[in-house]
């Protein structure tokens, strides 16, 4: 008797060719499952159209948006969590991901949880990660399991009449937070990526040509407003998608230390995400301490590595939580922003809390005798001082 | 009788007033040395006609840009040293130019050193602390002494006949590493700063327009040619400046905490120093281990609160540069960068120390059975799944 | 017409001459105040005595015994908080006494506050950046002020008839945290110190001649028991004072790095300090996780680094505070030690909260099978591999 | 046709097992290697009589102890290495052993080599990284291949007639450096460790009854004589084990993270380390400066981490090695110690690197006048202020 498995589902060449993998080599009904984070309507469409064309036992959309927005990015800018270089976009999403799919195995009764992910990526971690630490649920990864090449699952598909959607030569996931684009030319270093792997983001030649001030206004670390309209996050990080798109910010490109230690080249794009970070970093310079400051980069740096390790569970994750709301009760304030041709420039900022005091600044001052640093002066360095006279004996 | 003083001098309104405290008020027979660290040749100009019109008992020009350039700018970049946002322009030339002043107060046989650094700010501290640590020199600092604001200074310069330059109403500092732009309007951290406050860089709106494809050399973490053109460091720098000047690059604007914890708006324009430590970090993503980069990221920003801190003579230093020099052996490669309209991109890299496997990455390699990851998933985050079991209970 | 000063006083040397500079010099009426937090009962008690003799004003005993376990000890404890190997005694207490102090100045409606120290410590700082940081109170450091030595004290309390107690050649500060001794011979780093310069412990010769098992009870990081009695925790660490004094352990002889960049042979008795911390570390091994521990090692340091260099009142420390808490709700159980001959060992542990997984351990478990493992070895350090093969062409 | 392997051997059971199983279900010709890196010569005796039993191929000793004092314990001692309060001695030898395992198989035209680890622990992983990234044998590991638990191994070597050393119950492993204990009731971290599990060190009971002053002379880092008698690195580690053996000194009872993230509670016996860390850890105090100590403890921890975690290959540790071997360029000097009943103190140093500057910090000194640190006590905490007034409006 054939048993209920979940599967994460996209509608893409990996998921699909799943499906058939499950019903024919693991003797399974599949519920494909489609967890909305904010990817366009049309790919959760697609992938509705295909769960129906497989012929699937039940298909399922969960609406995630605002928990992704509120419980896992807002995280991800409170901590300015960036990898590398890459502001988290997937790794953020696919714990939630995972719990949605979990709560769903359990409805249904399903005895198993199946991925798509092939051996190389993060995505198994990621998804497995979760599963084994929430839940007793067998784990299946068919196309791992079965040791398949991309070329071996799209002759599969074409043997099973598996729709291959006319798609980017790329492979391509998105969620609200970022577009990620890797595979084909890309996979080499030295190769510039053509305009074509980009979507979200205009090139600067067709990027608008008029500046644009922005503001943004956060509340103990978050977003709340931006040009002085509150909404909530999730409509934020859209409209911040859209003003920066437009600009042509957001287009990033690096080398990345996977899990299993391979360097990969990646192309993302995070047009809102860099707009947000920026200013949310801009804002802590001015209430932040430079101790604070000096502390939170190696914290942000340890965050971003968690995530992006799978390791969303980590009880350090949960500590550095407390350190980090600590910091943000006090990044509430407004930041104005110059956006332009592709770049960012954070060029005003105030908040109730900031530390910086204008008037003692001012070459103007007198209620502070310069004279009292002398003695500040005499003392700073002692040691290397101590130590070049020693050094010169 | 008088005694022989030298001053660091560079013509505008501090060190000119200086020379006349320094003979009325310290009974000083006054050398001005003005060290040549790649500012305008104007500037450089401008202090001979002013020490010449405030008739000092001698003046000197230094040249020390090709050692600052390959003694101090080349130990920045290989750090990718960057204080809060700030390449350091300033900070890294002050040790050089109280290393020259020294020498050239022993080969006069002054008895003294004098700056005209006020006591609010980081310079002081940088220019004693090499003097008290590299000789015995007294040091005098006539302003701070004095305790006056710069309104003071104006009229004391008015009643003595001291030529004051029709310059910006900011107060500036440049060398061949960057340019920096304080003061006026912009020690309000809202103010949004004006155009005129940038000389070096082009607006976005001014800027080029057309991308230009750049490719930059490095060998041992040192630029060594821009578009194949092998150069000096010192040529490839002003190069450097004027390519990403042209494109409207290299513009800052951050809240700074000072070293005596002061937090203060600095603006700086560093077009050159930007493109080449983004090209250098590029490079590194390539060659380095995830290890290396992860450590590499809190060494620079330690070796840079060295430096910014007036602490460039720490044992410290030091050892982070055998640290930072071993790691650099393998930053040999070519990077290409995109840049236009303010924004750079590094959008290729290679190198003969690549850690990058193209063959282990591809999505068609079968020499690698995907199979073998399944026990490292297992392992993976285990603490973090006991964690979370023993929590639920 | 006099002013009414508030003098932190210990009836020792320095603050018995303040009394009178303060009068003498200062105009001063002087409340001397002398707060308990755990120094010995005589101490206390001579205090009350030479302020009658000095014919103070007023003289006041705060008990701040039960606040400096809670709310000060507690912290460092759950911190592991030791400067260089010292458990920060007198740096815990400084604070505390400075808030104190304050009350008692309000509530006098004094003026000012006044403190002892010289110009060459630490405490001077510690005072200094509470009173600013949480009052306007003018500060008053006359010995400080008047640079005086140490043999200049002497002679002029000599002169005024000031009680000198007969007293240790050796300068020393204790609460119920520890004491410390410095001074004399002990200024040099080479000599061994004196018996005589301990009081807390034995030395390991008349040190108990049995071991002793004892057990500590922790709840979320805080002892709450000694050998299954639960007393409050100033209680305590009277008994682990006791205890591990009588076994003589917490003798701590160390070159400290002072605030102002000097190095300083420093002598301390810490014995119930060297033991809950020992067990606190102990437990926390059982219920932290690797990254948790590894973490929290880099935090120890820092928040040690603050409280010790008078920075209590930095918000970072605040940060601090909630991630150490968010960790310490798991430090819950048991530990036991043997102490003997100046040597404690953590010898058992065990916590609801432990992850520690006894049947995964074991040599004959079966229910994971071995050669899951391949895939993980395969992947460990695959960049250091591939690096060795490159670095070998 | 069988092919030859050569196998690291010590005569235990494991690779005894090992020898078997490698004949008859490898289809191997056996070559057993004894690595020398200190051990016991009973253990090595034991190695050879127990290879002629079980008539392998060939038996070979090779004897590595110089080269495991001078390259890689010195490198543990100038880096302080411990790992969670354990110094490294089967993680520092494993690679070693490895590397003499290469050489050996290279010369006798082996095929593979072979360990006798299982799945749960360390040492595989240290083997296999060394291995594999400096060579391309293949690698087999039978007793983990054939997932036997340790009950399975003995069954087995009944069977086949293989001796089982009338041992301890506890798995053991020795090397100059250290003696690590594990297994049977030590499994639960609640059990004392039993008095047999020592051999090293005395009790404290049993420990000598006179306490003992040693000087330790230390030349970049590496200790150089005792007691003022000058002997090769091995000669002198030979001397602190039965020096500090002799006093109880060295007895660590831990929970350790293993790689795989399993902790384990662990029983080392490490006197001669604990005596030369502690004397090393001193004089460090005196030479570093304050931010090269406090940067140190980051690299120790890190520089352990990757030891223990088989990671000897990472370019990270040679990064290390450069910024460890600048700063011991100073840690030249001489310390004294008090070892006495399991307790070793450090109490006095010195060195012509000393940072300590007696003169300044006397009570008596008047050279430098007291009242100059004011100017820096109120920079002192400026943010910190600031903080805490903005807080209380």
């Amino acid at each position: 008797m054939s048993e209920k498995v979940v599967l994460a589902f996209s509608g893409g060449l990996d998921t699909s060719v799943c499906v058939k993998l499950l019903e024919e080599n693991y003797n399974s009904e599949v519920i494909t499952a489609c967890v909305d984070v904010g990817q366009p309507i049309e790919d959760i469409k697609r992938a509705e159209e295909v769960a129906n064309i497989l012929d699937v036992y039940k298909h399922v959309t969960i609406d995630a948006k605002d928990e992704f927005a509120n419980d896992f990015i807002s995280k991800g800018i409170k901590a300015n969590a960036s990898y590398e270089g890459y502001p988290l976009s997937t790794a953020l999403a696919r714990p939630l991901i995972a719990m949605k799919i979990i709560e769903l195995a359990k409805k249904e009764n399903a005895v198993a949880i199946a991925h798509g992910c092939t051996g190389k990526g993060n995505d198994q971690f990621r998804f497995e990660s979760i599963i084994k630490s929430m839940s007793d649920f067998k784990i299946i990864a068919p196309v791992r399991e079965m040791n398949l090449t991309r070329t071996e699952e799209q002759l599969y598909a074409e043997e099973r009449g598996i729709p291959i959607s006319p798609d980017s030569i790329f492979s391509i996931d998105e969620n609200i937070w970022g577009r990620s684009i890797e595979g084909d030319l890309l996979e080499d270093p030295i190769n510039i990526p053509p305009e074509e792997a980009y979507d979200w983001t205009s090139s600067i030649a067709n990027a608008k040509d008029d500046e644009e001030i922005i503001t943004i206004e956060f509340e103990n670390g978050i977003p709340i407003a931006i040009n002085d309209d509150k909404k909530p996050l999730i409509d934020l990080i859209k409209i911040a998608n859209e003003i920066a798109g437009s600009h042509g910010i957001g287009r990033i490109d690096i080398i990345e230390d996977r899990i299993i230690g391979l360097k990969s080249r990646e192309v993302y794009e995070v047009p809102g995400a860099t707009l947000l970070l920026e200013a949310h970093k801009g804002l802590e310079q001015l209430v932040l301490s430079k101790s604070e400051l000096s502390f939170l980069e190696g914290v942000s740096t340890i965050y971003a590595d968690l995530v992006y390790s799978a390791l969303w569970q980590e009880p350090l994750k949960e500590d550095l939580d407390a350190l980090i709301d600590s910091m943000q009760k006090r990044v509430t304030g407004k930041v104005i922003l110059k956006v332009f041709k592709g770049r960012i420039a954070v060029v005003g900022r105030e908040s109730p809390f900031s530390l910086h005091d204008i008037d003692q600044i001012s070459f103007e001052d007198k209620t502070n005798d310069q004279r009292e640093i002398e003695g500040m002066i005499k003392h700073h360095g002692l040691q290397a001082a101590i130590y070049q006279k020693l050094m010169k004996k």
